[in-house]
């Protein structure tokens, strides 16, 4: 099976190294940039190509690896007919691929990927979803030579997932950013957050995180929510955020415990 | 050097258990309601008490582990002259102990605690603040028989170290059960996104957060941003929160990346 990648960003990369360990032969790499499209494609023997008219019609798989809003486009100029047409994208239907291919799909592979940080894709679950039985049979095999983590969602709960993925992990991660540029203002060491950090993501490893939450505000503390909320009175935007998800938080978990006595 | 335990609860019990494997004696255990008392006494071996009529003179530390609102009842009730009282809290000022023994301190266990999750206090930070030197001395011997991550700070940068605790991960837990509830409502398995929670917890052990930031909002993408919100739309709650983060990021990232670009 040959592949040809379309794009040369993170997911493009990470896949395209994860795809040539699991002895799979890379053809082309498309980048507008023929510069990143070379940095690439040497990595992994493959041949760099900076325009559409240069693909070549020999490939048996085509990712498109590019931003959501790049998607329509770069599918729009591949004449393709029967050869399979993936997308990688968290947010994009499926079906935008629907007039470019007679087999087509998704692999979604749901990690935070960053060019400076490594990754072990046999830890990233994957995604898919697909335009009929045969494309599914072809790509299911691939898939698993990647990771062993599958999943097959339609393109509505992948969404979901994505926008899940946005919650938990990226603005987990905004959290971090504030706890940080906070404490350097006031002279006090991150580094002493960091076992919090990490027994606060392991913990909902084997538990419901409703059954996990602590601090003032599960506990309805309008004493201590009051003291934060002046200590943060310098920075609004991060005033309002606590401010916000504390009174979720009250609302959510002191009703609940309500319930629960009432019972 | 023996020590009397006040109060029962999550902080009193780890910690109580802690100064027992590194070989204390805790004389007295004293609880409002004699069952909790009893329970936390006799895991470790200690007499316990319902009124503070009846607590020893003898000892040599007296630890207030209790809520943040009752430290200052419980303090007062205490007739201790030159023995060393502490408290636990983050919170709290150390010298709300003043009027109550010459010697007076904090030990405040910086970690979220559950009791139905175990602990490895070895691990936990310990942020320690003195009302004078032979109390520091006393107590930092103590200290470093529990954790190796020792820490002092004055009682305003204790009080930024929680709150920036609650933010970092209180608040993301929070963000895990958002993303818990909406992934059920829609037939998605939570557990896909446990790698990538994993995942954004343990890059920041070695990258500085704001290094790591990805996702839509930090990209600036209004489109995915736009579909999310739609998404979401069955809970203004969540939606809110959703928003203001995500306006936050683009404001935070967006700026800098102009600046960095124009320097």
């Amino acid at each position: 099976m040959e592949i040809v990648i379309l794009g040369s960003g993170n997911v493009a990369t990470h896949l395209a190294f994860a795809l040539k360990k699991a002895e799979y032969h890379i053809k082309q790499v498309y980048s507008r940039d023929i510069d990143h499209a070379k940095h690439l494609a040497d990595g992994i023997g493959a041949e760099p190509i900076d325009s559409l008219l240069y693909i070549t019609t020999e490939a048996d798989v085509y990712v498109i690896a590019v931003k959501d809003e790049a998607i329509l486009e770069v599918a729009s100029e591949l004449r393709l007919r029967n050869k399979i047409l993936l997308h990688t994208s968290g947010s994009t239907d499926m079906d935008v691929l629907k007039p470019f291919s007679s087999s087509y799909g998704v692999l979604y592979p749901l990690q935070t990927i960053s060019k400076e940080v490594e990754l072990d894709f046999s830890k990233v679950p994957l995604i898919l979803e697909f335009s009929d039985q045969r494309t599914k049979e072809e790509i299911l095999n691939m898939a698993f030579k990647l990771s062993p983590i599958i999943h097959e969602y339609n393109s509505e709960q992948r969404r979901c997932l994505h926008l899940a993925a946005v919650i938990a992990c990226n603005f987990s991660n905004y959290l971090y950013a504030i706890a940080h540029d906070f404490l350097a203002e006031k002279k006090v060491d991150f580094d002493l957050l960091k076992p919090l950090i990490s027994e606060t993501a392991h913990k909902i490893q084997s538990h419901d995180p409703n059954a996990v939450q602590t601090g003032p505000a599960v506990r309805n503390d309008g004493n201590i929510i009051r003291k934060h909320l002046d200590l943060l009175k310098a920075h609004p935007n991060w005033q309002q955020v606590y401010e916000l998800i504390s009174e979720d938080i009250v609302r959510k978990y002191w009703k609940e415990d309500k319930q629960n006595e009432t019972k």
